[in-house]
């Protein structure tokens, strides 16, 4: 039995609640107002160009979504859209914002069991207020020691993250449903992740190969694995 | 002399950097761009209203700004908006992002002298990606410890930032130039602030009253005289 203290990181969007299926529902009907224009493949590759082209300035979230769909709306119909349906895209994002957040299956009894034993946190990427927001409506911010919005969740970021909160990268498991951002840069600085895949990912969210980390890296079908992974885990590396 | 370690806060827009010029000189624009339609007044009025309406949701920084420019600018119209005007109303969003960084006068030398000798942070609202960029490229940001990027600046985010970094309020003086998110509520807490106005105020960040705060509350002229006050704070807290 080992005196170290554990750390387990979260992320938040389609890993404690479903986010990727609000944006899909968005974007099915986005195509369906710019259909007398393009299809939908067209639509869903300009929309996806527009939001890297404004990655930088805009980063992630719903704010910078709607930004770029009006951008992609007025691009797509030559600037023949009206006022009315841009009207429609600014409520579109609003309802985004507004909607309620829905936990995945078996979030709260996972956190239940883990909170106790070990130090959580929140990672996560997206717009200040919007995560501050579900965070609050989701009933589990009193689970997390910690919450932390960045603005990328790469290297740096996770380094950033281990020096604020005197976390040694061993003792650190993080969970979440992106390779990219989860759990590819915390196996690279030697810390822990494990997968949950959600069953929607996000184009910008894809890689191509699995991480190869031998006992640091756990491929989870649910997260109600998480509590028997995280014993393995500590039994391990304890 | 005090042993005691002194922590300085510093808000960002307009205390470190001009910030609402940039936005006074887009309201001249969006006001232009609708004077066949109704006179700035109204525009200004209109505007307010709708960010005041969208804050909840949106919080602060340029997106959220840009998206209510283009719900004022519809309502405005009645619908009668171009695409191609609200494609120049994300034009104007997007060059308020890029937008370079300009120090007001005196803040990198002001620095200089008070880095060495006290723990300096930043304290600022808006979008996290925005703020992150405009102080990098302000070239300040290794004179600070820590950068807090908050959804608001009320006495509870003030309160968590004072327990996160193990700050006592007697030992805290807030700089910024807003009485109402730099200064009221850090001297509710039992924390000094160092006000320096900016020559343009947002009228959401405006208050009535000036704070009374015996030995806790200095108003400055310039960023130019905080040494002489940290010097004198010191003196009277230590």
């Amino acid at each position: 039995m080992s005196e170290r203290e554990y750390v387990i990181g979260f992320d938040a969007d389609d890993t404690l609640w479903h986010n990727e299926t609000i944006f899909e529902n968005v974007h099915v009907r986005f195509r369906a107002l710019l259909a007398r224009y393009h299809d939908a493949a067209t639509v869903d590759r300009t929309q996806f160009a527009t939001e890297m082209r404004n990655l930088e300035l805009y980063g992630y979230g719903v704010k910078g979504f709607t930004l770029s769909a009006i951008e992609t709306a007025i691009q797509l119909t030559e600037g023949k859209i009206s006022a009315e349906e841009i009207r429609q895209l600014l409520e579109l994002g609003r309802e985004m914002l507004a909607h309620p957040v829905e936990l995945l299956d078996g979030v709260a009894e996972t956190l239940e069991v883990l909170a106790p034993a070990h130090r959580l946190l929140v990672i996560t990427k997206g717009d200040l207020r919007d995560q501050e927001r579900k965070l609050r409506k989701s009933g589990l911010a009193e689970r997390f020691r910690h919450v932390e919005i960045v603005s990328e969740k790469d290297e740096r970021t996770y380094a950033g993250i281990f020096r604020r909160h005197g976390i040694a990268a061993e003792n650190f498991l993080m969970v979440g449903n992106s390779l990219k951002s989860d759990i590819v840069p915390v196996l690279a600085l030697g810390g822990s992740g494990a997968h949950v895949p959600y069953h929607i990912t996000w184009e910008h969210e894809r890689v191509e190969n699995v991480p190869a980390a031998a006992g640091r890296f756990f491929e989870l079908k649910s997260v109600r694995e998480l509590p028997s992974v995280v014993a393995a885990w500590t039994r391990v590396t304890g």
